[in-house]
Formats: C-alpha cells, sequence, structure tokens
C-alpha cells in the first residue's frame, strides 16, 4: 500500500507548518556526517523483501538498486557493513524466545534458520559483512552491534531497510543515544502501510538524524572527509 | 500547535485503510494488561509542561488531571511511580554529558538542577517514588528504569507524558523489547507539533503497545486483576 | 595447572578468616533456588576444553560429566539450556569485532566457524537450545541472553564452565545485577590457572551467588520447588 | 583485616607460577594508556572510608592521598572525573530497588540522601564532575556511565576505589568490554578482606586491564600522551 500523491501532499502540508515551530524551537538541527561510517541494512530479508509474507514491504524496486549502489561504495573503501534479520529459535511453548513482541505482532512466522529470515540474495552479504540476528525492533537491543561499531571506530551509521515505523525508527533513536551520527537514506526506507515513511522520517529528521537523499549519501562515500 | 479537526479527520482516513492491511497481516494485537503495573510519567517537568521553554509542549489541560487521577489509583494500591526528567550537567566545553543529541535538539537548555527540569508541582513525586534523569529520549537508556522495574516484579507499564514522537515512543519501543506490557494512556500524552500525537500513538498501537482510554486504565487500577 | 593440595589448605585458611569478618557483617547470604532455573554452560567449546589450545582449561574429566548430568535433568523437565561460545567474525585489519579484549588476550585465535569455538561433542545442544555467540567475558554482554532468560521467565541461573577467573564469574556477577538467582556448580567450574577456581567461587559465594555443589542441584532439579 | 606478609608471600609465590603458564599462552598482555582518560572513583563514601559501618574498608590511609594526587592531576588537565556510590530510595516493601543483591549482601544500610552514601569530603567533588548513584556492583550497569565517557571521547579509564573483589573489578571489567582502556591504580584500590587486593588485582591485570603503580599513572597525566 504505497502512500498516494493525495496523502503526500496533505501530509508536506503539516510537516512544512510544523518545521516552522521546530525552527523556531531550535529544532531540526543537521548532525552531519562523521569520519568512519558504517552501512546498516535493516531486515532486508526474504519475508520483507519478497512477496508474500506476513512482513512484505513495498518499495524494494528502489530499495534494492539504492542498497548495492551503497554496497559498492562502502566494499570499494573497506568500510563496515552490517545487515540485520530478526528470527526465533523456539516460536512455541514456554521456553520461548519472541518475549512479548508476539502479543502485538505476528513474528511466530520468523523461524530461523528458514529461508524467510535470510538476507535477500540480490544484495547478498559478503563473508567479512556482519549478519546481526536480532529478537526486537531495534538492531541494538540484545545484539553485538554497539559493541562491533565501537570496537571498529565507527562514528556514523547509514541506515536502510525496513520498516521505517519499527525496526528502521528505533535502530536510529538507538544510535543517537549510544552515540553515533545517524543518516537515514531517504530512497533506501520502505514501510508497509501509507503514510509510515513520510510521517517516521519526518520525526527522525527533526530529532534523531539526518535525512539524506541517496546521492548526498553517495558523494560523502567518494570524498575526503573519510579516514 | 494542537491538531485542528480537519488535520485528525485526514489522518483517521489514513490509518483506517493502514488498519485494514494490518489487521488481514495479523498486527495490531492487544497486549493487555497483566498483574503488576508501574506508572511510568515521563517528562512531566516545568521545560516540557510550563509556557515559554523551547521544549513547552500542548495539551497540558488535559494531560496533568489525567495524571492526576493515575497518581492517586496508583497510590492507593501502593504500586510503583515513576517520573523522568531529561538534565545535563555539563552542557559546555569537551566534557559534556549531551552527547550527540545537542546536534539535533536544544538540550543545551535542560540544566541539572535548574527549576525548569524539576517534575511540575501539580503531579509531584512523593518521597518513595522515582525520580530518574535520563539523558536520551528513552526512560531505559543509560537508567536504572529496567532494574528497577525488575527488582519490584514489575510486568506493565502504564505509559504518559510527553513528547509522543521522541521520549514517550522510545520509552514504550524499549519497554516492549525488554519485556514489559506497554500501555500509553491516549489522553495522557502530549507534543508539540500537529499531527505527531495521532501518528506516533497509532504506530505504538499498532506494534509496540495497547493505546488505552484513561478511563479503561483507571477501571483496571481499581480491578481484581492486579496482584 | 590443577591446584595442588598444599595450595588449597593455604587458600582455606584465609578463607575460614575471612569468612568470620563477612559472616559479622551480614555477607555471604543464601540467596537459594527460585522456580525456573536455566542451565547456562560458559565457553565449553573445543578451545577450551581440549588440549592444545592456548585457551585449554583443566578438570574436564568431572566438568564433562557433571554437565551431561544437568544436561539430562533439564531436558527431563524442558527447562531452558543455553551454551555460550566466544567467537570473532573479523580476527585482523581496521574492522574487526574484537575490541579491545585482543589488548589483554590472545582472542585473535577464536574465529568464528572454526572448530575450536564449536560447543564440545560430548555436551552437544539440541535444536531448541539456544547457542550464544558473545564476543566478550560475560554472557551478557552484548548478546540476548538477558532477553530470552526474561522472555521464558526464567528466575535462577544455573551456571557451569570456564573460566572462573574470567567469563563465568563476569557472567554471574551481571546475573544478580539483571535480577536472576546465580547458582555456581561447584564441580562443573574450570579454569587454566591454579587458585583461580577456588578465589573466584569463594569471592562469588560472599557477593554474588550461591556455590553449590552438584548434587545439591540436581536435587533441587528433581523436586517441586520448580513449576 | 589487611594482608599479612606471610599471605602476600604465599599469594605472589602462586602468582608468579600462573604467570609463566599465561606468558607462554598470550596472557597478560599490555592495553597501555590511550588519548583521554577519565578517573573513575569506585564507592569511596562515608559507609566505606570511614570506621563502622557493615561496608567499612582497610587502606583509606593510602587510598585517599593517593585518590587527591590523581584529582589534582586530572582537574589541572580539564579531564573529566567520576564518582559513583552505591544508594537506594526504597529499602523496604514490594516497590524496593535493592534487588537481587540484598540477598547476598548488606545494601540495605545503604539509604540514599544518607550522609553514609556522600562522597568522602577529603575528595570532595567539584560541581561539573559527575556524581553517578549506582544500584549493582558495576559503575556501569543501570547507570549513565559509559553514555558519559563516549559522550566526552574518553577512552581510558583510571579506576581507584572499593572493593576490589566486587564493585572495582566487576567495573574494569565491564570497561574494558565497553571498550575502553582500564588502568587499575594499584595503591588506591582496597577491600575489607585479606587477600582480596591482591587476587582480584592478579586476575584484572591478566586479562581486564593494566595494574600500574600511581607513580606511572601520574607520568601518564603529566606527560604528551594525552590531548
Amino acid at each position: 500500500m504505497q502512500t498516494s500523491d493525495e496523502v503526500k501532499n496533505a501530509l508536506n502540508v503539516l510537516f512544512r507548518a510544523n518545521s516552522e515551530l521546530y525552527s523556531e524551537r531550535g529544532f531540526q538541527r543537521r548532525i552531519g556526517y562523521g569520519k568512519k561510517p558504517a552501512l546498516i541494512n535493516i531486515d532486508l530479508a526474504n519475508a520483507w523483501t519478497r512477496p508474500g509474507n506476513a512482513f512484505t514491504c513495498d518499495g524494494m524496486e528502489t530499495i534494492i538498486p539504492g542498497v548495492q549502489a551503497l554496497l559498492t561504495a562502502f566494499r570499494a573503501r573497506g568500510l563496515p557493513v552490517v545487515y540485520t534479520t530478526t528470527a526465533y529459535n523456539v516460536t512455541e511453548g514456554p521456553n520461548s524466545d519472541m518475549g512479548m513482541w508476539v502479543h502485538k505482532i505476528p513474528v511466530e512466522v520468523l523461524q530461523e534458520g528458514s529461508d524467510a529470515v535470510q538476507i535477500d540474495s540480490r544484495i547478498a552479504p559478503l563473508p567479512n559483512e556482519m549478519v546481526i540476528v536480532k529478537k526486537r525492533a531495534s538492531g541494538f537491543n540484545g545484539t553485538f552491534l554497539n559493541g562491533y561499531l565501537k570496537a571498529c571506530g565507527v562514528d556514523t551509521i547509514i541506515v536502510t531497510g525496513v520498516t521505517a515505523a519499527a525496526c528502521v525508527r528505533h535502530t536510529i533513536e538507538d544510535g543517537i543515544a549510544e552515540g553515533f551520527r545517524p543518516i537515514a537514506v531517504r530512497e533506501c526506507i520502505g514501510d508497509r502501510i501509507a503514510g509510515a515513511v513520510e510521517w517516521n522520517l519526518f520525526d527522525i529528521d527533526a530529532k534523531f538524524g539526518d535525512v539524506e537523499p541517496l546521492e548526498n549519501v553517495l558523494t560523502y562515500l567518494r570524498g575526503n572527509a573519510i579516514g
């Protein structure tokens, strides 16, 4: 259910008025790019990128090529690449690792080891890239993501993936809290309901990270700011 | 900048269509109430609840009486009450505790010890209630909130305060990730920009916690489910 | 380098005197067993359990049969079983996940995917048991261990493995901090230097968890306290 | 109960033999000093530094002057200084913040706001220095310590205080796990039982941080490595 132009226009009117208030109050500052970025691809696994799953999202015709371009740029510079997926080892009975989330969304379909939770083959990870299996929305919760990024001196996280309303947003919120500069790549973030990309990127840009067009990010990755 | 009826109506059309998709896919489940709730009042300190600050929010004419009713109910049952505020000890120079957030929003005005960061006197904490000073959006990040709730056997967090788009939402996202049942009290959550309460409560209700009217919460607090 | 009887006796003299002081001061309390235990086997992978590795530990002739008996008891009751191992995806270059620890100990030999970091086949995990790859000493740091235990309602952690001075101790310290009752199984904890098991179990028993003989733990696992 | 020379000698024999094994295996590496240190004074509050409390420790005649010298050096360079204390808001009833630790040690005597938990006046904090109230052994657990250190670019933690067997050791273990270079200042770390300082500093030096004489630390603080 992609967002119609009518909905986009209505939201944009709202965002412009809100931006005026934010601007007067000193919000919507630019956090900018740092010296060592990592690419964080959130939940671009088959359950989200391919049709027919409860988790299927829209927009892959734009997201996948965008992520391919980012992967090329990161690999050319030898910069760290991380993928997350969401998967559970025990999806029934008293010893499940699903926790409370199954009481809100259908995580019981995300069996660890299944094809559904493998990273989409069009953007397959290389052996020295990190594939982090998470259990919660944020890529940081209960994972080594923070430790890994700190261990290799990363100061900036370039974030792509799905969904804008859950895993991407929560990862970016945690990212700035943990001391990173989050950059959300506008063309590379999706969702499955109308409006969710737009309003979540608006909130993110106001308070948690810079929403940047892909072209700006690629220019940064080719430039001298890194190193 | 409270949300106009026109904006509310336009968003509601969108939310209804999105709810249909969520319903087909198995999202928007009810997490429900547990056996031991805690009240978590997010950032209801003067900088947010009183006029004239960069952080001032709308809706206090509804939020404050709602929180007063909740405080009465929690105190009558001897259940845990927690307040958060956001404040910084060092707001300039190389040893600041503000971190990256100052590069997005004006946290430099939130000096620890100042009147601005004290809890609003209309809902003042009692000595045995916890006032948690946080540095980030989420009440959980870098605080003893999780440890406290676990230490006293809490399974449900009743969440009020501001803002819907930042501290309330991030706290609820972290809350379900940490294994609590989050309940967002609809009349007791505010923001400072139009639409933010509506779309953030929509996202929360779909994926992270139940958005409930104050009256339901008060009925639960008077009932036999607790104990 | 197993601890000689002479060293054990000298340490025991010291422990008796120290226990007197602790007893007067109100330390060395009993934390006791709860209602839902999980078994946590720390780093019982080949690098630690088999000869010839920098990480090789002593005492496997006692530890392995003890863990086998515990596994049988846990599996008979359908209680959660967790194994940890320590392994790294990138052990050289600027994007390593080893972090600071490589500047103290030889973690560069623990390559993810290698035979050295697989759980010892004599105590092999079943498919519904959790194998957690950690990067640091504690089983809790940067992993889903806390989330998993909370998600399945565990209140007690029965801890075995190596080493007493590092991964076992740090896991137990974090375990009580996170709200669990740690039980260290005396016969199932090892190290590679003389005295380390004795000293660290003494400190643990005084402040962080109960050190219990295997037989007591097995009796608890057969009894009615669980459920 | 300070450690007698006889006990020290017996332990040193053991440590020498153990160091040989560690040396062959590649442990006991030097982590070294970084470019921006913070001073972390663990639990140097009256309950630990003055006579008559269950938590009273030995060795203050050496620890206090050592910490005074460190404070002078840190303040002269404008480097961050952090103190921790351990204190509880609710020490009885069902809503206590003491958690599981009260089932091992007498934390019920550490009432928040009492004189016992104030930092010792001989080493009083300045207004721009951080006093962190913790609830657990580690200075990192449930606190903003990690966030603060990262926010101001610290890479090295100079650790003093008590006790060697609990709060100091757990803080250092967490410190290296979080990516800092821990330096334990030998003369400035104490305990209340014989042998605990010696044994725990031996384990720390082997695996978690460098144990350094005060004079070396002061030389570093005067030098050009910082900045």
